[in-house]
C-alpha cells in the first residue's frame, strides 16, 4: 500500500503521523513534518501475544517510512530509554539512517542495544540536556524534563512557524519522584501561556481516577516492609527498566542496613547505564557471588523476571533452580510491578509455587509494592490546564484508551480533540486540524534472526502445527508398474508413532485407497488425493486437522 | 505410580482424597470413603492453558480410581451442574460405571451432554429433591440447599458413624438470589449444633473481603441499565451457565418492556434445561428470527462468549459477522460476568474492537454488572460459625487460595485445619486428623476424540512445532552408488518454501555436505548427523530450532 496523499503538496503543513502506539500498547513510533522534512518521536517495540506462535518482539512497519519519506527525515529525537520507545531502533535504523537526538543515559542504553548489531559507529548521536533547546531544520525542539520511573524522561517541545506541539512522552506529577527532576509546573505552565497548538499525550493509565501515587511514598513503604520481615531473606521482583524503583530499593536496603545483590542481564545493564551516566552514585549493590559473605535475613535480592517470564531470575529461583539462592518457609517475596494483562496466568503460577513453599508473596493486589509512571484521569486533566493546547491528540494507548482520553479532553473544555490510529495523518492547523487520510501502518514480526511481515503463511502453518501436528507423508512410485514402492509417514504432534500402531496403518491404507482410485499418473493431482483423504480419515477418527504435506518421488 | 497405602487395613476409617480442583481451579473431584466403600462427590473439567498446545479441556487423571478403588464405589453424587463439577463425566463414566444421585436439573444437564457421547441409557440416574436424606451404603447423605448462581446447587452433608463431614459445593449468601432457594441459615446453624466432624469447602473468593453481593440487587441495576440506554441495542454476554443471571435479565427486560433474544448453543440448552426443571417458566424469549419483528431499542440479546472466545457468539457480533444483528455507534454491550485470568487480552481485544465502533462497553471494572457465585472470606468466616467444624478442609482453589482459606479458619477458632492437595489421602478423624501419604492425581487432556496421559512427547512436540516449525527430509539413497539420488524438503512454520530460496538451497547443500562426511552408509548414522547438522544450520542462519526429521529411502 503506498499512500496517495501527495505529501509535497502539503510542504508547508504541520502534519503528525502517529505510526506505532496508537491503537495499542507499545511500539510508539511517532511522526512530524514540517516545510518538507520528517522528524520521527521514538521508535519502541511490542510484544507478541499468542495469535503470533513463536514470537516474542513485534516492531511497527515503517514501509511508509522507507518507501515515500525516507530521504526528508532529519532525525530521531528519543524521550525516553523505556523498550516501547526505543527497543525497535536495533531492528529498524538501518532501513532509516538518521542522527539520533537524545540525552546522555538514553543514548547509553540504545547504543548498548544497537552494539549486538554492528550499529553504534554507524549511528551519531547528539547528545542533548534537559530543558536544551536546539534546531533540527525548521523544527525548533526544548527537551522538557517530565517525570517518570526512569531517569531523563523528557517531552518534547516542538515549534514551528506553524505553531507548537507539545508532545509528552511518558509522564507522571511526583512531588517526590527519587531519580529525575520533579516536574516543574511553573515551566509547564508557562509553555501553556505561550500558546501550544496541540498537545499529544499518554493514554495508559486514563481509566485510573486516583493519583498514579508516588515513587517516594512507595520507597517508605518498602522500607517498612523490609523492616516488617527482619529474619527472613526477601526478594523483590521488578522491571528492570524501573531505575526509580531501583533506587528506592537501594535506598531502603540501606535504611535497615541490608545489603543488595543484582539478578538477571537486563538489571545489571540498566544499573550500569545509570551509574556512568551519573545515578546511583554510592551504592550498597553486589553480584551473587557476594551471597555467601552475608546472612540471609541480611540481603535483600533483586531480581528480573516480574512477569513470570520463563527464562527470568525470579522464575528461576521459584523453580530451585538458582545455585546461590533458595527460598524456605516465611521467606518474602515482593512482586514490586504491574502485572500486565495476558501475563497473568504465568504470574499466579508463580504465587502458587511460592505458596507451596509457604513463602509470603506481596504484590500490588495485596500491599503498596507499587506505582505506575503514567499519569492518571486526573494527572492528565491538570496537565491540560496548565498546556491550554487548542487540539489534543491521545496516543500511547489501545482505542478504548484513546477514546476515553478524548472524552476528558472534551470534557476539560479542550476546543479540539483528535482520536487518532496508527497511520492517520493529521493536518495540526490552528483554523482547521483534521485527519486527511491515511498512510500504510502495522506491525513487523521479529523471528530469530529475521524481520517479517506479519501477514506471513509461515505464521498461518504454525497456528495448525500448535493446534493439530503435522502428518508427513513420503512415497515412492514407480512410473512403470504404477505402485507405490515406499511409504513412510512421520506425524509429529498428532500420534506418537511408536504407540499409535494401528492409527498409523489405518492412515497408510486410506493412501492406499486413495492412490488405486486414480486412474493415471498425476503427480499434483495424486499430492491433492491423498492429502485430502488423509485430512479426512484424520478428522473422522481423531477430530484433529494437523498440517497434511506429501512428497512424492517418481522413479 | 500405585499407591502404596493399604486401604483395607484402614476400612473403618472416614477417609477424603481430593483428586481434582484442590491446588488448581476447576476440576473438582472428591473422595469420600467408609467402611471399605467409596462415593465420589462431583467429577469436573478445567481448561488448558498454552503449556498444552491444541488443548482445549483437561479432566482428572483417575488412575487411582480405575486401579484401586472401581469395584468399591457405590455412587458418584453431583452438588451442581456447572462445568467444573460435571463436565468430565461424559469423558470419564466408562471408566468408572456407577450410580449417579443428583437433582432433576443437574441430571438433565448431564444426561444431555452424555447422550453425545452414547452414555444416557447407560447411566442410573437417581433424582434427589434439595433438603431429602437417603442412604448409600453406610454413607447417609441429606441435600442442603444453598444459593449459587446456578439452581438445585446442594451442599452434601455426609453422616457416618465416624461423624458427619459437610461438603459445601459452591455457594454464596444471598437474601435475594432470583433463583434457587434462600440458603437457610437456621438449617446450617442446626446442622452445626449437631456436630460437624470436617467442612469441607470453597475456597475461590477467600481474598475478597466484601460480600459477593446480591444477584437480586445486580437484577435492579441491570433494570436501570435497560432504561437509562432506551433508544439502543443492548446486548449483554454472560456464562451460559449463570441460570440466575439470565433470570435476572428476563425480569429487567419485562419490566422495561423489551424481548429478550438467546443467541449461543450453549445458552439455549441451558435455558431448555430451566424450562424443564420448571424454572423460567413465564417468557419473553425468542430466537434470532424474531429480531426482525422487532424495534433494535426494543432488543436485549443474550450472548456467549464472555470470555473473548473466538468461535462463540459476542466475538461474532463485534467482527460483524453475524447475519441478523449489527452493532452501531452509542449502542451498548454490556459483559455480565468476571473477568478469568488468562482470558485478559481476548477480552479486551473485543472490548477494543467495541470502542472502535463507538459502542458503550459495560463491563465490572466500570459498571455493577456482575456478582459471584461464590464466598468472599466473611461469608465463608459465617459459614464456619454457623457449621462449628473441628476440622476445616479447604478445597476448590489454588494454592494460594487454599493457603489463605485454612489461615482464615484458624483465625475463626476452628481447632484443627487440613491443608490439602489433589491426592493427598486425608483420615478424617476426631482425635487425630491427619494426611497419610499420597495417591496418584493429576489431569488427562482432551485432544480431539482421545483421552491421553498429560506427559505426552506429543504434546511437546507441538510446543516445538509452534514456536519453531519444522523440517521434513525426504531423500533416496543408491546404496550401490552411495549418492543421493533424489531430495526434498519441506519446511512449514520455518520458511515459505516459494520465497526463501536462498535459505532452502543453503539447506540443501548442509544434507549433501552432511552426507558426505559419512564413510559408509549406516541408516541410523545418516539421519542423526544430517539432522544434527541442519538444526545448528538452522540455528546460525535463522536463530530459530525447528524439529527436524529425516525419511531416507535405499533403493
Amino acid at each position: 500500500m503506498t499512500s496517495n496523499i501527495n505529501f509535497k503538496k502539503l510542504q508547508k503543513e504541520l502534519i503528525f503521523i502517529p505510526l506505532g502506539g496508537s491503537g495499542e500498547i507499545g511500539m510508539n513510533l511517532n511522526l512530524y513534518h514540517y516545510n518538507g522534512k520528517w522528524i520521527i518521536v521514538d521508535l519502541g517495540l511490542g510484544f507478541a501475544d499468542s495469535d503470533l506462535p513463536g514470537i516474542d518482539i513485534i516492531v511497527p512497519n515503517i514501509n511508509f517510512i522507507i518507501k515515500q519519506i525516507k530521504k526528508d527525515i532529519l532525525a530521531m529525537v528519543l524521550t525516553h530509554a523505556h523498550e516501547d520507545h526505543i527497543g525497535a531502533i536495533q531492528y529498524l535504523w538501518s532501513e532509516i539512517e538518521c542522527p539520533i537526538y537524545a540525552t546522555k543515559f538514553t543514548s547509553i542504553i540504545v547504543k548498548a542495544k544497537c552494539k549486538e548489531y554492528g550499529l553504534t559507529d554507524k549511528i551519531k548521536f547528539i547528545e542533548i540536556t534537559s530543558n536544551q533547546t536546539f534546531d533540527i531544520g525548521h523544527f525548533n525542539i526544548t527537551f522538557i524534563p517530565i517525570t517518570h520511573s526512569i531517569p531523563e524522561m523528557n517531552g518534547i517541545l516542538i515549534d514551528t512557524l506553524k505553531g507548537k506541539v507539545f508532545h509528552t512522552g511518558d509522564w507522571k506529577f511526583d512531588d517526590k519522584p527519587v531519580i529525575g527532576e520533579i516536574t516543574n509546573k511553573q515551566m509547564l505552565q508557562d509553555i501553556g501561556k505561550s500558546g501550544v497548538l496541540a498537545l499529544v499525550g499518554d493514554s495508559t493509565n486514563i481509566f485510573y481516577k486516583q493519583h498514579s501515587g508516588s515513587e517516594g511514598k512507595l520507597g517508605l513503604n518498602l522500607e517498612k516492609l523490609l523492616q516488617k520481615y527482619n529474619s527472613n531473606l526477601i526478594i523483590i521482583t521488578t522491571f528492570a527498566s524501573n531505575i526509580a524503583r531501583l533506587t528506592s530499593l537501594i535506598k531502603a536496603a540501606e535504611k535497615v542496613g541490608r545489603k543488595l545483590i543484582l539478578q538477571g542481564r537486563s538489571l545489571w545493564k540498566m544499573y550500569a547505564a545509570a551509574k556512568e551516566s551519573g545515578y546511583l552514585k554510592e551504592s550498597i549493590v553486589f553480584d551473587q557471588k557476594q551471597i555467601k559473605n552475608f546472612k540471609r535475613h541480611k540481603l535483600v535480592i533483586v531480581c528480573t523476571g516480574c512477569q513470570g517470564e520463563k527464562l527470568a531470575m525470579m522464575n528461576k529461583i521459584t523453580s530451585n533452580q538458582h545455585p546461590q539462592i533458595s527460598l524456605y518457609k516465611n521467606d518474602v517475596v515482593i512482586f514490586s510491578s504491574k502485572i500486565i494483562p495476558g501475563n497473568e496466568k504465568k504470574i499466579y503460577s508463580l504465587f502458587n509455587k511460592l505458596a507451596e513453599m509457604d513463602v509470603n508473596v506481596l504484590n500490588e493486589a495485596n500491599e503498596f509494592v507499587h506505582v505506575s509512571g503514567h499519569p492518571s484521569k486526573q494527572e492528565v486533566q491538570t496537565m491540560l490546564q496548565f498546556i491550554k493546547p487548542k487540539i489534543a491528540i491521545p496516543v500511547h494507548g489501545e482505542a478504548i484508551h484513546l477514546n476515553e482520553h478524548c472524552r476528558v479532553a472534551e470534557e476539560s473544555g479542550v476546543p479540539k480533540t483528535l482520536n487518532v490510529r496508527n497511520g492517520d495523518v493529521v493536518i495540526i492547523d490552528s483554523n482547521e486540524p483534521r485527519k486527511i487520510g491515511k498512510v500504510e501502518a502495522g506491525h513487523y514480526i521479529i523471528d530469530g534472526n529475521l524481520i517479517l511481515n506479519s501477514e506471513n503463511k509461515m505464521i498461518k502453518d504454525r497456528s495448525i502445527l500448535r493446534d493439530n501436528g503435522a502428518i508427513f507423508i513420503s512415497l515412492i512410485i514407480n512410473k512403470k508398474t504404477k505402485t507405490i514402492n515406499q511409504l513412510s509417514i512421520v506425524s509429529p504432534g498428532v500420534l506418537e508413532e511408536h504407540l499409535d500402531h494401528d492409527i498409523l496403518s489405518s492412515i497408510k491404507s486410506n493412501i492406499l485407497k486413495a492412490f488405486n482410485t486414480l486412474s493415471f499418473l498425476d503427480e499434483s493431482k495424486l499430492k491433492h488425493t491423498i492429502q485430502f483423504s488423509v485430512q479426512k480419515h484424520i478428522k473422522k477418527l481423531l477430530n484433529k486437522s494437523p498440517l497434511v504435506t506429501t512428497n512424492i518421488f517418481v522413479v
